[in-house]
């Protein structure tokens, strides 16, 4: 009976054994000293961080596969403290418009991908070539997408003839499309709050804060955020390699990967099999740590096999493996070459990838060669589980399911194109009339899923019914049905 | 070697440790002398909980933050027994109109709130201040309710010139509307069964059983029920604290809140993280037990900082940290002051929270203080891991998209006025044509989905694509067209 | 301190314990020389198996309810070794047209059913008499069943006066369909591929491959796969016995049952607490072992209860504890009673189950005997948690959905045929047009969902709003809006 007892509490004492915990700094130490009180939810995070256990200096003598810290160097009153709420908040002060005195501090509220890279340059640097870090300018510079978007998030306005939509207010654009593209940040004030701890305390004013958009433009004048995917304040990769975090902006209908996964033999084993999976460790290894892939293991993380030979190097780029943008705007694609889409122009001067018959605007996209490498690249993920014959065939598969999605939405384009001409349908706007949101609906929604569950094994449902080919053709014979009212050949009294 | 398999030996043994379990009465042993073999799943439950293992008296002694029973007194009997089968099924056979005699006892089948108010008087005092608790009379008293329900639930009948619909059959009912918002049990008589263990034997008949709605009426007369919730026969924190007990009435369209939160941050860290949570503690620790919300945390659940100072007292009323009632009917309004809805009456006379204009039925709802107080009680959750501004900011969205919504709402209502007073739809009933049925999915589907995206942080896709703005948009052009066609403005030949 | 250390030693030493793992064939031995190296993932997947841990002669040592090997003898070679790569890819060369020499092994690389009955006999039989391992049959020998689906995959090609659709192609067949359904294999040549660690080796082509679908043809000319639920190469009964495999091929909305499991109090229970579930164990005990049941638990798996009585047997015909087959196509109508439903012909010569009234092939289908048998085989499963008046009141809510919803499809069926009477809707196919897809809606989805939510009680949600009676009424009012118009009889002007 004793013994019980000795070994439950030995049990208990190890399972509740904290992290040994790094030295703080005495600027990060001061922070807590109030936060960890005011905040206690946000402190707990970063304490049970790797952040919170490790210092930069331990963090470098790893082995060169383990490291998850890319400099060699940090500034030496960094090198042997925990990376806590100094370390960031009161980096380069002088380059963020938000900076502001605090309890004796120049203090910043908005931590960039420049404040980041103090130890993890090389993420950072590829993170900016990704087309996510770009998502808000791609998006605001490009005004066929803003006239997308104002008939999507406007008020809509009926007036005879035509009704008309207004642009959306910087809140719902903050809530909506620019929520996942990122917001742009502009400090223009600060305001006095009465505070418990500290009396009257001044702070900045932000507009389009908070925002977590993978694309934001920050204080500093950098573009993008590494929150959305490594969240305040454990900055955990486990969690970034779990598709949940992914999910947040990928649900769908547009781009309903998470779905697709989640129904998918790979999101199977995920989900039944992740208990015994290890998220943590450094490099990832297959077999050994986890026996599916999750999205971050297809697109971002460096993996290994247990012999420690590199499958894949890390790539925060996220797009080196990828030959085709499945998500069609309006057709699936070759990857565009630069992360900077609003300076592609189709052969008709327009800012789309393609012509609107699906001809690729080819200066502006990957060619053959690179889309072979990326090709490749991706297919090597795929070997350490499948032989080359399976992969190879699921690839002609994946490619097929290109080729005819994209002849949908060209038999679409077709039937609109025919209303435009025959003026059933009002050219102003691409967008606004109902045949047009039909037409989206077929490259936006269903093009799309047939395409990603093509590309990521999740065929059946999401290939077929669930959005994909059986609405797409549904969504055919609607607009076709509306096509001959109007140009009236459909023998209707 | 020998080490290894003692140690092994010895955590088996742990792991495997039954719960200590209180002593059962005599009753109980009883019942359960029968039941472990008829019903070995039920019974199984009960023994791994809470009930099973600890006695009244000692829940009483547990200090005011860590009590799990609010009663200060109970029956001398139950005292220092479990809360097992008899303590609750022998309860009050007076008051129970399924009371049969079943072995030598007064038993009856369906235990309610009345019946949990012997231990947990205060939550059942504040869940009928609830509007769950009102849910079916809230819908079944409201003859505008009635008839939508009508015409979602009934059968279509065909007839020129105007189909119709048949009022839905009561065990269509019990599977539709009421399996959440709650049947009303009836005991209709007797019937004898020839059982295994006890040869022939009388139970009673229940119209409406079995049902587990929020709003049930019992056959004590009470209304409500806690097993919703709190699952028979484990009536666990633990499932009740996770979102999939939310999920079970409110995966949407209408109320997609458990969609929503899953897409969020919030459930992305849920997910991540929850293996390392403690869903069991009471007070519920913010940093400590959890590091995000779920539903329950919001809402309900009693959270207390590290240092055991209360953020949030609990509440099983759930609204009184509601400023808004965001479920649109037609329009989102301020919270209703009483949980009887059905009371209500807008400027028209007609039962509803808002005219046709949206403008609130001001006198049947809370005032602006009163959402002032509720609206600062919610963001001290926030504020345990936000800071202010961040807190502010979003909730000034989050109204921001209760405005904008709504007033989508009146321009949808008022293009369906417009076919109203022109004769395009029919007014006998104001939900069964087509028109009718597209404004229904813009307030009801469309409208609620990007709100309740707003108010829970999940933005993005449940903000725009999945059943949001885009799809509401849609929907309004869809309605335009529909109102020009009748109207003779839409310039088709 | 020194004792923490020791301990934590002791756990991370037990934790890591491997497998002890059955000895390996010499010809597994060398596959796996090249192969572990070559697909870690793969071969890790089979080294934490219990395949990789048992000898069929230990497999066959177990007691009868224990046991998961339903042969009694295997051949003398493969007694005492691990189940490993030779012992499935060698086996019966001659039988498999896609044997090829691989380092001078007769290898083939598509393991049937077959092979498995080698070690499996009683499941492989089981499941030949399922519906799932004619699942290609019954649909591409039903000629209906594939003009239904070239109108869902199919290209449409526009035309005056009316649009047609293209047969898909195979490539896309394999990718929707057929992806659930199961591929016919073919081996249609050989290919050389230069390999890192052996230089040039030949291998076969196989059409149709990969697919893991339930009813594949194979190249034994067996039918049907093991592999949809029993995920190579680990073979999990865990994996099997959660939702998430049936989910691969049931998201959705045509059998939406995953979706509405999930929403139930009892996919509440499985993910609330799953973690606390033994999913390996045989017999899988109520009560013990999970409290909620999964798919498997009421469709397949052998439940016992805690004293080893048998609940019920284990079944991979998994039908025959189903009275109904829900799917309606175009009616819920009795369980077929072959598994080859495209022999079905109704009363009009048809080769659908039931006629376009809903009166079911009788011939074809179980009796009322067979149906009362089934269903009191399901009811026993009910009954380990649930009394014997729930069960019955739950089962005559059910049923009467069964019944509302056919009458629901009858009406559309009636609107429907109204049009084709009147020359408004193309009789061609009859599935190609606007109104033929609405009406393809109402059955094939909205019907489906009411059904499913009925039967797994997953109601509220999935009966309502979420693609169940709401849309089913709004596509009814739909389709009669059309049908009015076209007969004139609408008032429009």
């Amino acid at each position: 009976m004793q013994w019980k007892w000795i070994v439950l509490g030995l049990l208990l004492w190890l399972t509740a054994l904290p992290a040994a915990g790094a030295p703080v700094s005495d600027e990060t130490y001061e922070c807590l000293d109030c936060h960890a009180a005011i905040q206690p939810g946000l402190v707990a995070d970063w304490r049970n961080s790797r952040h919170a256990a490790v210092t930069p200096f331990e963090a470098m003598q790893k082995n060169p596969l383990s490291r998850r810290m890319s400099n060699d160097s940090v500034p030496e009153t960094s090198l042997n403290v925990a990376v806590g709420c100094a370390e960031c908040h009161l980096r380069r002060p002088e380059a963020h418009a938000d900076t502001f005195e605090h309890n004796g501090y120049a203090v910043h509220t908005v931590v960039s991908p420049a404040d980041c890279a103090a130890c993890h340059r090389t993420e950072v640097e590829q993170y900016s070539r990704s087309l996510m870090s770009h998502a808000r300018g791609n998006l605001i510079g490009n005004p066929l997408f803003t006239d997308l978007e104002r008939t999507i998030s406007g008020a809509m306005t009926p007036a005879d003839p035509r009704h008309d939509f207004k642009a959306p207010d910087e809140e719902t654009r903050a809530e909506t499309c620019f929520y996942c593209h990122g917001t742009r940040l502009r400090a223009t004030g600060t305001v006095i709050r009465d505070t418990d701890l500290a009396g009257e305390l001044e702070f900045p004013v932000i507009d389009g804060w908070p925002n977590q958009g993978v694309g934001r433009i920050n204080l500093d004048g950098s573009q993008g955020a590494c929150t959305p995917c490594h969240t305040r304040h454990a900055f955990s990769v486990e969690t970034a390699r779990k598709p949940y975090t992914c999910k947040e902006c990928h649900i769908g209908p547009d781009v309903p990967v998470y779905k697709v996964y989640a129904a998918s033999k790979h999101g199977n084993l995920f989900e039944s099999t992740k208990a015994d999976w290890h998220f943590d460790r450094m490099p990832w290894t297959v077999g050994r740590d986890f026996t599916a892939p999750t999205c971050a293991a297809c697109h971002i993380s460096l993996l290994a096999t247990p012999d420690e030979d590199v499958i894949v190097p890390r790539s925060h780029q996220m797009n080196d493996r990828l030959p085709w943008r499945l998500f069609g705007l309006i057709y699936a694609h070759p990857y565009p070459s630069h992360p900077d889409t609003s300076r592609i122009r189709n052969s008709q001067g327009a800012p789309l990838p393609t012509d609107f018959d699906g001809n690729p605007a080819a200066p502006y996209l990957i060619d053959a060669a690179e889309q072979e490498k990326r090709t490749n690249a991706f297919k090597s993920i795929c070997l350490t589980c499948h032989a080359t014959g399976w992969t190879n065939a699921f690839w002609k598969r994946f490619e097929n399911a290109i080729e005819t999605t994209n002849a949908a939405t060209l038999t679409a384009t077709r039937i609109l194109s025919d209303m435009w001409s025959a003026g059933c349908v009002d050219t102003g706007s691409r967008f606004d009339e109902m045949p047009e949101k039909w037409w989206q609906d077929i490259w936006l929604f269903y093009a799309n899923t047939a395409r990603f569950a093509a590309a990521m094994g999740g065929g059946g449902d999401y290939g077929v019914f669930a959005n994909g080919r059986y609405q797409l053709n549904r969504r055919l014979v609607e607009l076709e049905h509306l096509r001959r009212r109007c140009r009236g050949t459909d023998g209707s009294p």
